[in-house]
């Protein structure tokens, strides 16, 4: 019998927003896997490393960070094959992401690749929009209230008409498209409403206005814009 | 001193799918408040139950069902002025909340009351959005994708405008609109891309495409339609 792959949502950062089921998967693990960005330590691996057992065996694939998709599509590749292996051998495959596997993550690159041939369970987590508005103090979304997620990359054009027609919206990875953010939204007139959050959850997490936010932002940063919560039912 | 007040993500309905940080306030609870509408069982109350005290003290919110906003705007004054009394006692209270407090969640009704006079902590929950996608073995979005998210009860032209410039879309809320949802997806043409979720995560959960949804939904039932995921980097 070949073993089961996991892809477990780590929550946003902060060790104890990981779930119990999560929490239950790790501290049993004889393999885990994950990915890290050429080189660098991995993220979901921090969240995770006070439940990891000493003796689990580590698949890392390590994604080089180019613009080009084949030497990133070869690591996914490699680290597919690796867990095919652990998984042929009889043992479950625990999968790290941090957030959520299907939420911007990089585990949907190898369940494309493995949940044909494998039987895979998602295990949802916590993802980084919802904790940005705990700790920033804004509601979301009420009622019959719309959400519109938005990767910061995308063209100035596009965020603009999307930010217009909506009504809360979350910009995810902000990071070194922060002022080119900054300027739709000024020129949105939406900066009183727009609040800054950068490593939610982490003892290193920054929450404040958009104008008073840092010049560089981190990767794991993020800008909120509630046009039309109404809280007061 | 006054107590705390902490507003807590219990996640989509698996009692192993609240965090780790949901579960510790909870079982040191002296003090829980949770609303219930017109007088059915607390979801909320029901996925906490197995790690709520025997000797805490619940504090309902009976709010009635009824297209008024006042009567239910009573119960929430009510429901805070209980709170406050038991804040002003020095009790922390925890709310309990199915999902995420600030995500849908009636949560933000109380922070609205309560968050100028009393210390407020909002502990964030896997959403349901993500557990459905998880359960369905959707990936909602990768890399520059955005994600919608729209309430069912939305009028029949709004859902359409929203769902046809959208890429990855969750319609949430699906219960009694089923019908509407299913005939603007339809003249869309995206029916063959939409899946159907209902109590995802709990025992009696259904996964399946919309067409074969059943004719009743629930409240808690979910459409997703992932129309830009490119999983395979």
């Amino acid at each position: 019998m070949p073993g089961r792959l996991y892809g477990i949502g780590l929550g946003p950062g902060d060790p104890e927003l990981m779930t119990l089921k999560a929490h239950r998967l790790i501290s049993g693990a004889q393999v885990i896997a994950y990915p890290t960005l050429a080189g660098a330590q991995s993220f979901a691996r921090s969240i995770a490393a006070g439940v990891i057992p000493a003796d689990a065996r580590e698949i890392v694939m390590d994604v080089p960070m180019t613009p080009e998709r084949t030497p990133a599509q070869a690591a996914y590749d490699q680290g597919a094959a690796d867990i095919s292996e652990a998984l042929d051998a009889g043992n479950d495959v625990i999968c790290l992401c941090e957030g959520d596997p299907f939420f911007y993550g990089s585990f949907m690159y190898l369940f494309a690749r493995l949940s044909q041939r494998y039987e895979v369970e998602v295990v949802p987590g916590v993802t980084s929009v919802t904790t940005c508005a705990a700790r920033a103090g804004l509601p979301l979304a009420a009622r019959n209230e719309r959400l519109t997620v938005l990767p910061g990359p995308l063209p100035e054009d596009e965020l603009r008409s999307r930010i217009e027609g909506a009504e809360s919206v979350a910009i995810m990875k902000v990071g070194r498209h922060l002022s080119k953010i900054r300027a739709v939204i000024d020129a949105l007139g939406f900066t009183d409403q727009a609040v800054y959050v950068e490593r939610a959850s982490l003892p290193d997490e920054v929450v404040c206005p958009l104008n008073d936010a840092p010049e560089k932002a981190p990767y794991f940063s993020m800008i909120l814009l509630t046009k039309g919560a109404d809280p007061w039912l």
